[in-house]
């Protein structure tokens, strides 16, 4: 088939092609797609281009890695190691359950314990591109993953970039963590390791395509979308374990109350900015949260939700009550553009 | 009657006491209160106690400041001297709008240009309550009121302080502009004059009932609340004139838009904190705007009003057209307490 067949000439291409040249990528839209060959072709392009070296890869648990995972365990069976980086900077009992959900498809991940790296990395940085770049992307794949594949003699590295961050990378909206060749920078030279990107030419629905024919529970198929770094992106100014601490409580109850919405995505966003507020009847100088809840079908536009305002004053009020030092709870109004779905 | 004697016998004692002693002062309740005698009995006090000195007052063209005005011109004909401060701080015309109001109603009142004094007092100044001590209270009473009752020969201030401003600087929830005794400070010995507050025994929605009571148009009489240090409060983080400019612009959109709303009192916030934004394509990192809309009766307490989720991106949507440099809004959907009704 023309199109499926399209997937793989260009991901040859793609990894054949000099590193630092930026390249055209056709995108395979939803009604394309063919999941069952989608899959085919890209498990037999990857056993032929990898061929019998030992490839490794990073899960998040988000939709995106969670295909790439399946997709080369298909492919390479043992010879792909799966690591989970504990950065510090997942949800509430993310590491854990994210294990046990590959376990049960037969799947082992190993928990890498990286936070005081991390931590150490985003120590000081408040800018939000300095903070995907330096606090992120830079320990992730030199000081974390450059060590892992040392360790394991892995000369390929997969990883779950698609469609829509290539084209925001590119446009210079934002820089995702895991683009490179798009932006000229050589991962082989860099970091000591080939990068393949088997979802590069879809988008997060058809994504999801792929992830049920795959047969991914639901909870990771139907996952909203999480960033790359994490909680760090849900944080403005500097990323500390306690500002962290302190969203990844907010982000617990946004996610706990807005299961059931139905919505593209929703977070939790701790503001740097201190509110006057009050308690017991005396001033209470506190921090801010942000809730946003997206309709989107690409992340490319969105507009917030129109969340029933019950639901809205039930979340204000659980986490000014759970979340210690937060007096005020906000609700996006804005769409993108010229919002973006994130604040960092 | 004995409320309205009480009125008046507080008012001798707080007059007549020595400065600096905290005092108890006993609210006239909505229910208690009989505006026409109110008016009468306070009209008689300031009478009998200022006797034939000059007295002044600043207009800000709120409820407040707008009942003690007329209260004033009924004790004193063309002894008090009215004048309305432009700060640099006041919303899109209101000077000129105010000024006209009371031209109207007989009163004469003189615009003083101080802008340059605020802003020079404002500068680098980002902490919530320092902004109101130094940037707004300092200046108002010593730089430009002192030397307008110099010039005027006047020994008295008439002010406009209510009961919850005296009940929530005397908890320690917010230093109100206009709370001196109560915190312990003489204006006779700091800067000069004496001030006498004929509303301190009511709450807004009583002010409201007087207000009516004197012929105050409802443009004043039913004016949502707005704080003393102006839109200087409505600016997390320092005043500088482009972001009052900023969030002066954002004010006019939300009152545009929330005049017949009903609401106690709406408001546009200029947050420090930058956000991602994206415009034609491309990243702006850009500023946002907290919108806070609130259903009280006084201010003690106060729920976030349910606007319309239509409403919410109607203003969005024409704060981010209309208001350069701002690609976010947000609408608070907290209570107070633990909120309070402004951020800074």
């Amino acid at each position: 088939m023309a199109i499926a067949g399209a997937v793989v000439s260009t991901e040859v291409d793609n990894l054949s092609c000099a590193w630092g040249i930026r390249m055209s990528i056709s995108e395979i839209t939803l009604e394309e797609l063919n999941a069952e060959e989608f899959i085919e072709k890209q498990v037999a392009a990857l056993s032929s281009t990898v061929g019998d070296e030992i490839a490794i890869n990073a899960l998040s648990g988000g939709v995106d890695s969670s295909v790439v995972t399946l997709l080369g365990h298909r492919a390479f069976g043992d010879r792909l190691k799966t690591y989970f980086i504990e950065n510090g900077l997942m949800r509430e009992g993310e590491p854990q359950q994210i294990v046990k959900w590959f376990a049960d498809l037969g799947v082992k991940v190993e928990i890498v314990d990286a936070r005081d790296k991390f931590f150490a990395g985003l120590k000081g940085i408040t800018d939000p591109e300095e903070k995907r770049e330096k606090g992120i992307t830079q320990v992730f794949y030199k000081d974390v993953f450059a060590d892992l594949v040392r360790q394991s003699g892995a000369k390929v590295l997969l990883q779950g970039t698609n469609y829509t961050d290539v084209e925001e990378t590119a446009a210079g909206v934002k820089r995702q963590h895991n683009v490179f060749e798009q932006i000229g920078i050589d991962p082989e030279e860099a970091f000591g390791y080939r990068v393949i990107e088997p979802i590069l030419q879809l988008r997060k629905p058809a994504v999801r395509v792929v992830a049920r024919a795959l047969g991914l529970p639901a909870e990771i198929s139907e996952r909203p979308p999480f960033p790359g770094p994490a909680l760090a992106a849900r944080v403005v100014g500097e990323a500390t374990p306690e500002r962290i601490e302190t969203v990844r409580k907010a982000t617990r109850i946004v996610e706990d109350e807005l299961a059931g919405s139905g919505a593209f995505q929703y977070m939790a966003i701790l503001h740097e900015d201190m509110v006057t507020g009050i308690r017991e009847g005396r001033r209470d100088f506190g921090q801010q949260i942000e809730v946003r809840c997206w309709e989107s079908t690409d992340a490319v536009t969105a507009t917030p939700t129109e969340l029933p305002f019950a639901t809205l004053r039930r979340i204000a009020d659980r986490i000014v009550d759970e979340v210690p030092g937060v007096v005020s709870v906000t609700y996006n109004v804005t769409a993108k553009p010229p919002s973006c779905i994130e604040a960092v």
